[in-house]
């Protein structure tokens, strides 16, 4: 199959019936793909009062009635226990399982979130013909913890994570009005140049991902980044946390130009 | 004191005090109003996710801790208990009372959700020189009932609330424009045009506020409208609710031009 091309219930059928395990990238394009995040819904509260007050970093798609796995908004026809490639377990902020299916996990309890991810901000990008560095050079895009602080809600509180793509300055110019247009996942940049301003000691030695060249006339430019709902959630060590496994994404029906608002 | 050019903290002021109980429209130029609903904490999860499926008729401006009365986001140095001109007790969905402080009614388990209102994106209209016959008439806006259902969110569920704006076609492409860059307070028109396709019966007779003359030439253009998470939140006899009065909404510190993506 041309996973390409495509859509977005032809694959997700593949993933359930476990025909299809991999990362999702470069899958069904044009659709937007989620990060997701379950927790249990003495939690949600909170968590849904974080996601919103710091739409940035966590930038809310969908969110699911507690007990049932059907993201109604975003993929009707979905089902979130068997529909992504893989999954992480999670007791009490330490990984307890990695499986294919969250069936046997499933509680009457428990609400899903599937939050933006920088796959929908990057395609309008790439269509403008800008370079991508991580995506030239393939690997994953670098991301860092700064001395930013989210807003916190409840329990939930601490640093935001952001990414980094290298540009020279009129493709970084070009880079703000693009994502400009994409408040709903991630959207402008949160920060351009210098790195320590953000607390990022060393721009050679990302937290998560891979490190990407910045060349000679480029600058940092750096946008609030999904893996920072995830980090909060776990350093509060709920009794029961499940995600999606790194680039194992929820491809949903949702068109990216869509999330965009013109 | 001259209103229109005061800060929000003197206004404020002046309103906890109770040396001045009046509608707050032209007040504190600049600055963004709010919508007021408080509803207790078992209700707040699903009002919550309410306004997150709804962002268009319900943009969340701010929502406090359960029990706190300061909106920290929007005006940290603010009590919402005091700071209103007027407030309306609701008790299973009837009104019992219309107060100016709500100190008596306060509980350890209120959340208060602040959501933007009109005011917001009538501003930049109104400084791009589009006429707004309201205004300019001096009445409150036409509002209808719509046929167009809100996705609805555990107990909370029911048809989108919508303002009027009668405008000319040129005038109408302008105001998509400017109200495009405030994703965060309605957003762009969700309607243009025949009243009918959105299930508005009569143009000239508003659910709520006072018709708008519509001039030949003109096309009605239609927002999604803060009343409508106040008219949801309603339906559903909450065993206690409390409003700001029509018209007497809560100034806090943002600026409008802050709500806008450019």
């Amino acid at each position: 199959m041309d996973y390409a091309n495509a859509s977005p219930d032809a694959v997700r059928k593949l993933i359930r019936e476990n025909k299809l395990i991999a990362q999702t990238s470069g899958m069904c394009n044009g659709y937007a793909q989620a990060n997701m995040a379950i927790l249990p819904k003495d939690l949600a509260f909170d968590f849904l009062l974080f996601c919103q007050r710091n739409k940035k970093p966590c930038p809310i798609l969908d969110v699911t009635d507690a007990g049932s796995p059907i993201p109604h908004l975003t993929a009707p026809d979905a089902d979130l226990r068997y529909d992504i490639p893989k999954y992480r377990i999670y007791r009490h902020g330490e990984m307890t399982d990695e499986v294919t299916d969250i069936e046997k996990y499933w509680q009457n309890d428990l609400v899903a979130f599937l939050l933006g991810c920088s796959f929908s901000f990057e395609s309008p990008m790439l269509d403008a013909g800008l370079e991508l560095r991580h995506i030239t050079d393939n690997h994953n895009v670098p991301m860092y913890k700064t001395n930013i602080d989210c807003v916190p809600a409840g329990v939930f509180h601490g640093p935001m994570v952001v990414s980094m793509r290298p540009m020279k300055p009129a493709d970084a110019i070009r880079a703000v009005q693009i994502t400009t247009r994409m408040p709903y996942v991630h959207g402008a940049p949160i920060h351009i140049g210098d790195p320590e301003a953000i607390g990022i000691k060393d721009i050679n030695k990302p937290d998560f991902g891979d490190a990407s060249v910045i060349r000679d006339g480029e600058v940092p430019v750096f946008w609030a980044c999904g893996v920072t709902p995830q980090s909060i959630a776990m350093t509060t060590k709920p009794p029961l946390m499940i995600t999606h496994a790194p680039g194992h994404m929820f491809i949903t029906d949702v068109l990216n130009s869509q999330l965009s608002i013109m």
